[in-house]
């Protein structure tokens, strides 16, 4: 029984965990797979590491140039685990224009090189599986591309960034600001020292692009994809969220709209019965709206070494697998045959329908409301609820906090502007996006 | 490009399901498997109804007679709607000795004669699939069978029966008895005229075999799963767990222990925190842990006629992309390939660890107390938590819940025999087991 021969590049975090799972569970994993699942290369620039680890393995090369191992003849399936866009897209091509498979946890990568890169792959015959890209050790793209086939997936709305969710998360329970909770979460290692990637949105947007384009059948575009983090959330639209019954998640959301695809992530207001908007921590968490299946939800930690690994693992399997198949059988990369992908358009946020959260600071005086209601009225929009808070002693001013039903962004975004120029509003309204998400 | 044929045996709630979600969603279907899945032959008693679903479809044979079906030369895959043990085992196994794929949903079918089903069906080379025997739309048996594989699973605890869990959540929210809920779910066609199979567990220990089947690599031994129902919970037990921070829940647990498998259904006291203790209604949820994924959770609608048509019909689409595959390297119908199962035993109750919730009427007078502290201790058994109500006006008994330590059922079982035994302890003792999912 012939070893499956995997050359690793990268052995950070997910590569030592890669090989950790690997060499404890081998025997489990032999069973399942039905061949011994070896990895016998690792390229990377940490070799005392390497070296470290492997020790009193046999079989096992090591070595500084990655381009060495993508090539190699005893390389079955090149297991990417560099990140970043360079070098890893070439290498990834190289590997397979030498016809190996590929597994990889490159989320930014695939959103933003996907199609060039299954296409290589189809046109070589080879399987590129990229479970670990999207939510960690979730089997998320699996249970898109495979579970859910019978249905037309409506929408899916993913936590997919622990970081922000861990941030969210102690800024409810505690109260505490966004600026206090990054320091620490920074201070414990849950947040990088340049937090952007993952408090503006970016890394969700990425995964987001991902599961879309399996749900839909569409190529990947993360440009596409509308962004905002949750640097400018407060205390205050938290709390007052929860008055209302919702708590504050940041949510990566693609619908499919009658003219097109949303594809778009925000801090939204959820309802706080929905499961959900109960998923705390950097736990992730993704529900998928299938016509015939209804709501699923897929819960579980979303990175980290053997989470990680545990889903770059299975990846490997499924190649050991499958690789007997007729490559015109396998599973698709995208869920669909890359023939029939769709050209589905994705819409412009002024064209998204959603329900809002608005929070404004007014002037305490006979009117103000009058003026606001009139302007939502104006443009089609229709209030479902309102808070107007009692001044605190000694101010003039005070916030009013409105739910709107749905309305398209366009329209908000007109009427924001003409509340702002109300000379009894003071300063900026905020605005939070809310689903029902049933 | 040929069309796979599937002849359906059934044409009752899941056999119409899958019927209309295939025709429905024919096209997104179509466009990930890469070739038209058609039913061609639907055998029922039914014909009328079946005729009436399918006027206007050409190609499409109805037949009285299933075993016609089975061995048909123009069905590629049979799938069996039929439920039950008799007659579906024989068609499935004269299915597969015609060299018929089968997708099944029948459950109770697999968990007793799933050994000798998948061992034909090895022979014959033939795929068997039967995601929608377990927790309906959800792809649990997936997840498990392929997401999962890199990881040694530590145990399984599933809300499985959507008629005990919607039981349970009127229970609680409205304070109701068993009794009551059960004739209005009754009323509802949430639960059938004779519930036993959903109230007592034995619904939720078919599904349970089976996914421990998988888990551990274990052959299925639906006769070795210990099933208790809910018939005997009262609203007080579920007030009591509520005020010590639980939720009662009927849980059927697959725990791979030092000496064997813990395969046990019954209700269970589970921290009101964990995202599961917060599956209400009908729905269905299965948390899984691995050693490497940490825990996963799987929610979703686990029964209704398109929800069972969204497992079965992935099965199909599985079967169609996998034909090409040399059969020894397709997935193995058990996670582990059939000449690498184990032979972990099962444990009896009595050896089974876990903790307890249990509730005793006493006399209130001193040394009570003392007495059952007494009788704990000296079996080894250490409290956890505690509650002693006063007793009620002109009462001259009153309740004592004690929460305990993780310990041997064995054990327990001889400390309730010396408590009940005890003058100043009337009638029995109720003892509810409690899981700590984490």
């Amino acid at each position: 029984m012939k070893a499956i021969h995997v050359g690793l590049l990268g052995f950070g975090t997910v590569g030592r965990g890669t090989w950790d799972v690997l060499r404890r569970n081998q025997e489990e994993i032999l069973r399942r797979a039905g061949r011994p699942i070896e990895i016998n290369w690792i390229a990377t620039r940490t070799l005392d590491r390497a070296r470290e680890a492997t020790r009193g393995v046999a079989g096992v090369n090591l070595a500084n140039d990655p381009a060495l191992v993508v090539r190699h003849p005893d390389v079955d399936i090149v297991c990417e685990l560099i990140g970043g866009v360079d070098p890893a897209r070439q290498l990834v091509l190289d590997a397979i224009e030498h016809g190996k498979h590929v597994v990889t946890a490159n989320k930014a990568l695939l959103a933003q090189h996907g199609t060039e890169i299954f296409a290589a792959a189809h046109a070589k015959g080879v399987m590129v599986g990229f479970e670990a890209a999207v939510a960690g050790g979730i089997p998320i793209i699996k249970a898109l591309r495979e579970g859910l086939t019978a249905n037309r997936i409506e929408w899916i709305a993913g936590i997919i960034n622990g970081t922000s969710n861990f941030i969210l998360s102690e800024m409810r329970s505690r109260g505490a600001s966004f600026e206090t909770v990054l320091r620490e979460a920074q201070a414990l290692g849950y947040a990088e020292a340049d937090p952007t990637f993952d408090v503006e949105g970016i890394d969700a947007a990425h995964k987001l692009a991902i599961m879309a384009s399996i749900a839909f059948g569409v190529p990947m575009q993360f440009e596409k994809a509308y962004a905002e983090g949750i640097t400018k959330l407060t205390r205050e639209d938290i709390r007052y969220a929860e008055e209302l019954g919702y708590r504050i998640k940041l949510i990566g959301l693609a619908r499919r709209a009658r003219d097109g695809i949303e594809l778009r992530v925000h801090p939204t207001l959820i309802p706080a019965k929905r499961l959900i908007a109960n998923v705390e921590g950097a736990m992730n968490a993704v529900l998928v709206k299938g016509d015939a299946v209804g709501a699923t939800l897929y819960y579980g930690q979303g990175a980290g070494a053997e989470p990680t690994a545990s889903a770059v693992i299975a990846d490997l399997v499924d190649v050991t697998r499958m690789h007997t198949a007729d490559p015109e059988h396998r599973v698709p990369h995208l869920a669909f045959r890359a023939d029939r992908l769709s050209d589905l358009p994705f819409l412009p946020m002024a064209e998204v329908a959603t329900s809002y959260y608005l929070r404004m600071r007014v002037e305490d005086q006979p009117g103000v409301l009058a003026d606001i209601a009139r302007i939502l009225a104006d443009r089609g929009i229709s209030i479902d609820a309102m808070i107007q808070k009692e001044p605190s002693e000694g101010e003039a001013q005070t916030d009013i906090i409105l739910l709107t039903h749905l309305c398209v962004e366009g329209r908000v975004v007109e009427a924001i502007r003409a509340i702002e120029a109300l000379p009894t509003v003071a300063g900026q309204v905020t605005r939070i996006r809310l689903e029902a998400l049933a």
